[in-house]
């Protein structure tokens, strides 16, 4: 039994993570960590645990964590992992970090898309990528993981193939992305409030959303050299899920059918990828509660561009469903364990 | 391991059996029936059933399809079950049925409040109404099972303890009841469009809903003689999700901790009925997607009423988890089994 | 032109009150009070406002408002209008208080149920309650006006008639009601997040809910003695609108057109009252963004009880619209002036 | 008194013409046309009308109609309005048509997207195009007005001065566009159901919408020459509301405060287009229930593209808003008159 400890656990995430761990058979949550509710129940916080959690909200000591469990989840805000870790911790214990401390390998880029300074950059060359689709190998055998962002997951993985076989003109990449409520997290903002929400659309942090870098370093390895990117997140009033909607020049002239070929060579055999039939769009509600990541794609030839629209749960795959697969390839266990629950629909 | 045959599976409680059942150890589903999509996939009906669901939906033979299965689920419109059922079907298979067609046992209650002549009249009084929390034993043995209403599940185990102990004046009984959309079912209407539904809410059925005469049965059973309520369901912007606000005069002042011990006392052992802590009002986002019911009530001293309050998820402690606790029950299995996954938040 | 001034113009009801005066002949907004956005530009809270309002907030300094201004509204919380107002400020501008704090007669049922001493009880005797259809002449000739609350218009135009000609029996009223989520307020409160209330509903304040005794007092007018009533609020993910679903049990058998003659008797000339046609029941989706009360009710021969409805918009009628309605009446101009919009659908 | 007649008035864009025209001094609603509910109460249709809207639904008898009104609103499926319109009847009546049969020029382009044969060709050039901002001085004086799409709306205003002024490179553009849900129309299709919406995104009509020819024809008019555009629309989960995120090529380096100056000169004077102030992105919430558009823009010089939004309301300045703009101009009135109502927010 793995004994799993959950720093952030009263997140919108990291209760994700509790929810799916509830049914994974070989894993234990010892550690329910929040700063800002410790000492109060579980439950108390979230009542869809009521009868389920019986513990109460320990804080965020990473020491003592350590004597106590196998696998550390940090589902916190930037920074916190970052200043946590160090080597006698990753020497007993996995760290699956669900924050970006982990996920650029240039400090630099970090600091500057984050505005912060890295408190412990001696782990990052280590630290692995944990897109499990396209790192699996690497990731069995990492003490630091850094999971990655839930666009950036559905991003990647639906521009992967086309990159990585050079179909496209990668820096015609331009990627138009939309996200439910439970991306902004549990913070007692205006911005966040229900009315304010609700029956409405917008884009945010446009030019300058952080996901831009990490979407860009891990396509330019696909891409063999650096590539840029325009990126554009909106807020959707709904509570989970995350299209992507992504435009790029084809390189040259090609049929729908070669297309699929290529992404059937890479995803193919991928449980958690569904690439769907000719003609049908990825919907949010097709995958929401669920780790898979639906994708297709149209090719414009009045235009000659390409049209790939990828969705996911961005609770699930694009977070705690993505570190706990990433925990099942760690730990040696079925990749698919605890998550294998179909999507709920409606 | 279990064949099961759906009837309607291609309404949102025949599609949430189905959901449930591909995570449930013992079950195979062999018949996806429908009578408006035969022949077509089913993952195109239902886009999060691809690559979990591969067959195509079939009519609604049901003596072929006793021939293949051993449970057969009826998910259908009133009158279907019991213009199919007949002695031969009932000797090979279980039936469960979700319609109303069996729940009443006055056939002349059903026919006046559901505008139909009942066409197997002869099967009501052998048919189990199956709730299971309170008809646990002979639901065991039964052949034919009524599974009950959305609306009446949440109200019935509200206040089944109160009127079985003589609490509550059960003539005062005045359910106020809200319900998601998805209760309204799957057909092409107008008035479930969604910009009709979104940002209101409404009642409907105001005296005249067809699961008044349910509640009042059931509950008579508890008083030991015949009741009278008032029930009104409302329609409410959102998926899934019932909220029954109940309210009943009390017989004599009594305080929270002896109302508190008597529903302890019918529900203490019942895992899926969650009795929640005192001031703690039942909220439907805690149960979404589970089998769970969440209880509570308060005693309104300035008026000498109750107020209970009971949340449930209508399409599944409302409908198919119900079904497949049911099915438990019905094949000697696990009570819970295939019903474990916690709520969905948010 | 009148001058209004609006303390607590960046919540919701007041900037309503914006909404409603940027339409209003008559009127010049010439202050926006606010606490929290002292010198920030309107337009930047509320962008809806952009070009429409280009003044910045000021504070909340009641003598300096009283020069520049003929009427004050407070969309504030409860006790800051009791501790502001004084007889030098109401010999000079007239007063429209939305908050509590002048609507019950009774100072120690104020302190009681909302837990504060009342800074300036000598005001509450000459205060009028500002229920239009009630109160109208009372109305025109007030400095100091109460506007009700959004739940308590609804809950008491809805029964009033009822109440008044003796036809229920005032002790059994129950009244169930809904609220879109804008009746919260605008503070930044982790439970009115979006992802919080959107797909769930609940009841709250169970039995201890402060529009109870407003209720009470209001409809104890009408009844000629005191009454006791049963209120439940509930929150509904909508963003405007309250449903009130009442219950009474009748003194005698009456049929509808008897009933219908009792409201056509009291609302036969309101404008904003409107009586739906019989079996029509009201829903909050067709006054939203209006000053109408829709109101119907269904006679319940089994249980011998009348189920009255009630649906407004919470911000106008609710709040702001009754506010201007107030307004008009205070100034002598048509009483409906400003209020003509149309409810806006879907 | 100018008298019009709506032919779809029972469609949400005809309700929201008959919503805005109660509110227009100058005009008279005489003929409540719809070919669904003939005979049937407007108000039993939309609630929201009862009490201002006495009048039953007539047919489409255009010939009837023209002696009865001065102008005449088709609000109706592609196809209608050209097989009803004749010389005869533009002789007399002045006919907005909402639908596409007179948007586009070439009618070979019609019939292929549009998959009709066109019934009138010979009035497509005496059309004009009513997009009030761009076209006014020909709008004045016609007789037949094509009132453009709702995408196409947001998407040329919130381009044109871009592409009039050879800013960017034309071919390069690529329109996102997301809707609220009104803008499917009011049938009875599962596909708009609550439930299949509600809690989703998705596009649909990639690379095929009818929209695309639309725009790409008025933006070529823009360059001087055919362009060809990217254009994707996507439902939301919301009422009302169009939000276009648009992306192109700078033709060169250029700074914001340039690209400002070119947006004012051509919009400086606009009363219905809002140009916002710096970094802030337009959101839907802020225009719902007005004929406003806001639109910004924000430079990414990383990629050397400008990204630019736009957010309207698709049944006001999408539809029935701009239809009234142009009556306006069409009988000489104030463009603005029926159209000043504030946005309505929350």
């Amino acid at each position: 039994m793995i004994k799993a400890g959950i720093i952030g656990s009263t997140g919108y995430a990291g209760q994700e993570i509790v929810r799916i761990l509830l049914g994974h058979k070989d894993t234990e949550i010892v550690w329910y960590g929040s700063r800002s509710f410790i000492d109060q129940k579980y439950y108390d916080i979230f009542g869809n645990m009521f009868q389920l959690v019986d513990a109460v909200c320990m804080g965020e000591n990473l020491e003592e964590l350590t004597d106590k469990v196998d696998v550390v989840f940090t589902a916190t805000p930037q920074g916190l992992c970052a200043s946590l870790v160090n080597e006698e911790i990753l020497s007993k214990v996995k760290i699956i970090d669900l924050s970006a401390d982990f996920r650029l390998k240039d400090v630099a880029v970090y600091e500057k898309w984050y505005k912060l300074t890295h408190q412990s950059p001696q782990f990052i060359e280590e630290a692995v990528y944990g897109l499990c689709e396209l790192n699996r190998e690497k990731i069995r055998n990492c003490r630091l993981l850094a999971n990655p962002g839930c666009y950036t997951t559905c991003s990647i993985l639906s521009l992967y193939p086309l990159v990585k076989e050079g179909l496209i003109r990668a820096n015609s990449i331009i990627i138009d992305a939309k996200s439910g409520t439970s991306g902004a997290g549990r913070g007692a903002k205006i911005g966040n409030l229900y009315c304010e929400v609700n029956e409405s659309i917008k884009a945010y942090g446009v030019t300058t959303h952080r996901h831009t870098p990490e979407i860009e370093e891990q396509l330019g390895y696909a891409n063999g050299g650096p590539i840029t990117v325009s990126f554009t997140p909106h807020l959707v009033p709904m509570n989970r899920g995350i299209l992507v909607t992504a435009y790029a020049d084809l390189q040259q002239q090609i049929d729908a059918e070669a297309v699929r070929a290529v992404y059937d060579k890479y995803y193919g055999n991928e449980k958690f990828i569904r690439m769907l039939d000719p003609d049908v769009c990825p919907e949010t509600r097709w995958v929401e509660g669920s780790n898979y990541v639906d994708i297709n794609f149209k090719i414009d030839y009045r235009t000659n561009r390409i049209i790939v629209m990828g969705a996911l749960d961005n609770l699930v795959k694009g977070a705690a469903g993505q570190a706990v697969q990433n925990m099942n390839l760690m730990f040696g266990l079925p990749e698919d364990e605890g998550l294998k629950m179909p999507p709920l629909f409606p």
